[in-house]
């Protein structure tokens, strides 16, 4: 961690500074420059404030060197994390795992279908929101508990294990019984209590990042369920929000190398959510692939013009076929199974 | 609502979806245009869903007219709501309140020297953080129930009312029986279980804009408060999120005049958060001030560099003093009180 | 275009706005709903000044259905433009075209020799820079005028077409007579009098996206060039300015299948400046082609760590090479060369 | 200058990069971390290239301690910078300096009465477009010169000076003939080549911040006019980008501080264009003031819904004086007239 004081900063104060990080157990080296000087602080900085330090009136600028991640941090653990999710693999160089399946869960026999056709289609594993997130009071919310036992049925049917979304540490049990892969979504990315919650038990997480959270803050959002315990942590990226308005968010594609680059985790792209537009999603998946993502996750309803949520973004069933074709393609270019 | 389809959308299409607006009780007006063909739909459009009309390929693009929300809409609530938290009057043509107090409580007597210091400049509230959302998971957390007990003891002591964040709907009966007005913090904005929570309590709700969530999607979550029975909300810009890096975050003071115009809630200003450096919080009061905002919650603290969160942006009390000063001379400026 | 009126605007606004629109050749369709009167406007909009209607007191709100530019505009130009750059075809299903060099042009020997390497690796342009747009008055500005004499060269001893930048209309005729393709860059991307300027020659343009501007806003700059006469505008993403720190800039892959949903023009990514991180490049490059792009412009430096400007986004030609290859095998299996 | 290396950074690597920078006549401290080697560098780091150094692939991280401007820098001149137009003060503990008119010059007669309307309000500039920047190639580009001379004829009329954007440096004669403080655009922020020339005269300019430049970037555009000769800059904020859309722009009032702490230069807000809405742009100058701006400049017009531009962001005539009232008001309660 680094350090900036004004040059004018008083002997005592910046004395007063040093016996301070001391006491903190970090070596301390002074730089002194032409307008300033510069503190480099060697040890354990992960639990310095540097909020704190900002506080004090002399201190100019303060710079962590060292990530704020440990147990997220690929330095520490240079292999990659292969999660097991009922038996399917995803990470490292496991086959690319691809998610499908309907935004809400409308029922028993519908769920049922899209499972079956996007097994038949390739995908391993199926999604579907039985608890939603609606900017609306007034918009569907969702089938809930309905909805969990339509998805375990389609599991039961089709063997494909089961993703969807936890909005509430109160219904954990449920999840914990039910779901394989318990998806973390955006708008709760930095609910913290949620996120130690999720650390507490051993299911697989899918942690999505928030519309506007910096990659840096997705990362430590992993670290806080891995702290908790739970080292079985997914990520997904979903777009960010930016000024653009042809696209609901903007993909960012660059985060499949850096994740890989600092961290041992893997890395899923939903080019559904990203969009928010079923035309961009073949294009936007096949660009994931050759990234190098371990997984997509994407939506398929038979009838995205009837769907109970986000239609726009969904894919006919036999556009999803057609995608995963080029998607193999794609990934064996790059020396991948899909 | 207004829908375009493409102009070369077949007839039987067109006929379909008229039917379907009709059996939802809308009247259908039809433009027809060079290159597209355009819908009008009258009615109560309010829950209609826009994403599943987009999903018909067909549809070119669908724009909402009449604002998704009802209960927060100044249309059909003409007159300023006016939020009575402990007999401290928000709101209106009301003087503007001002809280103050540290980011996080940090022990009995720390809490209670502050809350008399504020008292004393002339805050009408006091602010604490007993339960803490932080980035990082090795971060204090707060004091959390103890840190309660601290707020509770400093209203004793000086009768101002206390606001603090309550981030887990699990201690919703704490808060009740001893918070005077619940914050909703930024990254809790989305959190819908949380606000249908405290939709249901009577509590006034303090909620904080998300770091990036629009305005329509700030009074949305307002709206889900007030759908679920609890009309006492006071809404909270604390910056958004933008490329800018000289500060923390950029605070949007045009939502003062905007938040009048299209909805009747109070709006308050939380300069400390949105600059993340006490050396704009003056400058940033007095601005919302003189733009119109019906409250202040600003950041103070005896010695921000011992700080246990934020200490960067909190001032000390004699600084908070002199902004009073300065604050009160705005307002009579514009014509009001502090 | 959709005008929405409040609902208590008097009778002779409304009528007013309806003679006025009718001047102007428009056909109007008026939608009476519950809270407010639409207009439909039908005829040629794109002369109609949506902020002057804004204007109007009474108007709510304005909102076009047709897009604003039409040369450019696939719906008027269905087949693909085919750029021909000095015997170099781009777009359609032309084989993807890359551009590769240095940031600057440093030397006549220099430029020589990365032109020898990038051309064995593949790469059917040059590129360098001979006038530098920099953000800081201090840093190297280019060798200009003996920049571009050095490129000529270069072309001259491997024959690949150059392209550069044109920062100033009085450096037309020396681009004109010397450069293949020419460069608008990001930052003067509204700079609207270079724009009329390169619309008055025939040679081809590239045309970047600014760093904050909307697809419809480059859209318009390529109309601006069409529209003065000069129809060989091939557009190019760098990244846009987003929240994110780690990267320089955040890839916006998602342009390429809009840019060839809503024109009929050409798109190259530039996936150097967009990361500023040449350990990004490849997997950038990689999800460009997956999704569609028509061609690529890669920095390459034998020394990055002594380059002029922008060392650090640039490859060194093995890692060049490398990258070569693998974008042939995922070219491939799209169905398109390279 | 911090320069971060990699912990297995080998040593020769390291010797080499010491030598490069003593070579430079910079000392070199050295700080061994943990998981880090840290470099400083003290001396005359303006000229160092941040990004040529992260080209060295052992380099983790680059981080500038000083400023990157000089000229623009209050460390290095103190005093506030009081820029004279034609007579006018503005900058230091000036009275605050309002400049208004119309978004485009539309006549002789129109510009005259304006002109007159706002100087009895209180206006001590006349504000009007004559060469326009407009998005559409399709929409009105102003009356040009014809219009510069409507300008000076207001001027004589009223003798209050005139500010007018300059686009490309063709026409710079004109506007040191005619023009008393000329306008550098937001889109025209990093066009280098029209701010070398303005800083080759003489006459005031007002640089408005691009709608995506950081703080730190338009200060160096404000440092490419001063280190070409010309110390007369008026920085000027009209809104930055942001993903808010019930504005056109978001407003960044904290610049104000910021500004005043970072350099010497006065400081303008343009609530006009930063909103885009001419409803909130009382709230905005009040704000403005209150936070300490040198000066406002303001869109009038008689007819804003016959305005050839941007009438949406017009005040009317009596709405500017009951503004003007207000503006002084809120002046005095900060100590400054108007």
């Amino acid at each position: 961690m680094i350090i900036t004081l004004k040059k004018n900063a008083p002997k005592h104060e910046v004395e007063k500074l040093i016996k301070q990080f001391e006491n903190q157990g970090l070596k301390v080296n002074l730089i002194t420059g032409e307008n300033y000087n510069v503190f480099g602080l060697v040890g354990d900085t992960a639990k310095v404030d540097e909020r704190r330090i900002q506080a004090n009136e002399w201190v100019e600028n303060v710079q962590r060197i060292a990530a704020p991640y440990k147990l997220a941090n690929r330095m520490f653990h240079p292999e990659d994390s292969i999660i097991d999710v009922r038996g399917i693999k995803i990470g490292g160089n496991e086959p690319i795992v691809v998610m499908a399946g309907p935004c809400s869960v409308e029922g028993k026999t519908m769920i049922e279908n899209i499972a079956q056709e996007v097994k038949e289609a390739g995908a391993k594993m199926l999604r579907g929101g039985a608890y939603k997130p609606r900017t609306s009071p007034y918009a569907f919310q969702g089938m809930q508990s309905e909805g969990i036992k339509c998805l375990v049925n389609a599991r039961n049917k089709t063997s494909l294990p089961i993703v969807t979304e936890l909005m509430s540490a109160d219904k954990i049990d449920e999840f914990v019984e039910n779901v394989d892969l318990i998806q973390i979504g955006a708008r709760n990315m930095q609910n913290f209590d949620l996120l130690k919650a999720v650390g507490k038990i051993n299911k697989p997480i899918l942690l999505k990042r928030g519309l506007s959270a910096t990659i840096e803050e997705w990362i430590m959002s992993a670290e806080y369920i891995m702290a908790s315990g739970n080292p079985n942590v997914i990520l997904c990226e979903r777009g960010i929000r930016t000024f653009e308005k042809y696209t609901r968010n903007t993909l960012d594609v660059s985060v499949i190398p850096i994740i890989k680059e600092k961290t041992h985790l893997p890395i899923v792209i939903d080019p559904s959510h990203a969009t928010g537009d079923w035309k961009l999603v073949e294009a936007m998946s096949l660009a994931a692939i050759a990234a190098g993502a371990d997984g997509l996750i994407i939506e398929v309803h038979d009838q995205p013009d009837c769907a109970w949520s986000d239609g726009a973004q969904s894919l006919k069933p036999e556009k999803f076929a057609r995608l995963m074709k080029k998607a193999k393609a794609v990934a064996n270019a790059i020396g991948r199974e899909i």
